[in-house]
């Protein structure tokens, strides 16, 4: 069950956040005002479901710290994650434009505290404002381009390559030198996002390590030469490093 | 280079064609006066490219009949399929909210006849435009659904199901017995979409006729048993056949 930390009328941390999206920035005034007094704070623990694929989508959140691993699941157990979401991320506030339902299932990857606000508002919101819909187009383009990268990536790179390109994507554009990260969350959930089973990420990880020195230990990563790394990655991609869209996402800056 | 056949300031049946589309219908009545004066009909040859990804994305297009292959291409020329685009599909109509620039290359997969609009008017009506803005978040709804199903069927699915799911969205929603149906396009187009060399594909195949008793001749497809394939293809799916989104799709109805 989902844990109501807080309920209350005024929320300053949160709508200091919330402020920050171009999202909240368009919506008119009367909507962030509901939206701002029905929201509620939940904290959620690692691995708490929080909808499935097919539920009506009631709600749509905002996360203010933590993962939120949307994903898709066969009968069987097998898991295909569709996207990994961090703060500053909304989760399902595009459902109302799909059918009204979540198109997949989403849970805690990591111990994350999210804002869970109506849908029907986002709803009448877009439907009311223009400048509402355009922040979502502006918002589904982001989210488009991210995904054709993807897809992309799964069509052309080889697994070394994908975790490569997974890594070189998390030095935030810096391009020459070493370079020392954490990695954001466990090896695991990286291998799952990749589409990988853990024995083929463990085997493409060491040929990767092989050919271009990358060091890998618990969570920190030892990249002695980035542009090696990228030589290596961007052989099996249509881009060159550094990516666009990573110099202009402040998330993957480590 | 592309072969204007016709340019003129009446364009009936493209105008019909247009006319259907949710677009079209949303767009305000002076845009849509301005893209019907302005647009170009053309005919492109099979595999004449219409643009490069990171060109100025000056045209968005609507296809009136045959397939764009929407693509990326690594330097060492590999090819990953982004997505394919038939009759009533735009091509490069979001290009103005990524950047301004084509995020892909396109080419026609067929003989294709497309008409050219251009971009800037679509621009203007969806700033201009509520409904525009509306009907583009609509579409881009249904765009990142067939996305989202595509990544699920590459992380989950075997090389022999992804054949499989492909054959099974051609029957069109039929639930029993057995059907007959004819490929859109050829198999090495197909081996590409999916995201398989040819070597993968011809056995993968091997492996789908063996499990399902599936014919493939050329372009001809017999499914002897609708059921016996959905259960082959759907283990490897979070989804059920018939899927939703093949139902609402008549392009997917052979």
């Amino acid at each position: 069950m989902l844990k109501v930390v807080q309920d209350t009328y005024r929320l300053p941390d949160y709508e200091i956040a919330l402020w920050q999206t171009n999202l909240f920035k368009a919506l008119p005034q009367d909507v962030s005002n509901s939206l701002l007094t029905s929201c509620k704070l939940l904290e959620l623990p690692k691995n708490e479901t929080l909808h499935l694929q097919h539920d009506t989508a009631d709600w749509f959140y905002f996360i203010l710290s933590g993962w939120v691993k949307v994903y898709r699941e066969t009968q069987e157990g097998d898991e295909a994650v569709i996207e990994l979401l961090g703060t500053g991320d909304f989760v399902g506030e595009f459902a109302f434009l799909e059918g009204g339902c979540y198109t997949s299932d989403a849970a805690a990857a990591e111990k994350t505290t999210l804002v869970k606000m109506p849908a029907f508002l986002l709803k009448e919101a877009a439907t009311k404002s223009h400048a509402t819909a355009l922040a979502l187009l502006s918002g589904f383009a982001d989210k488009r381009q991210r995904q054709t990268q993807e897809l992309e990536g799964l069509k052309l790179q080889n697994a070394p390559q994908r975790i490569g390109c997974y890594l070189l994507r998390q030095c935030g554009g810096k391009e020459m030198g070493k370079h020392r990260l954490n990695l954001p969350y466990g090896k695991s959930l990286i291998a799952t996002q990749l589409g990988m089973k853990g024995e083929t990420f463990s085997r493409a990880l060491q040929k990767l390590k092989k050919a271009t020195h990358v060091g890998v230990t618990g969570r920190k990563v030892q990249v002695p030469d980035i542009c090696a790394l990228a030589e290596f990655v961007c052989a099996g991609c249509s881009n060159e490093y550094p990516c666009k869209d990573v110099l202009l996402d402040p998330r993957q800056s480590a």
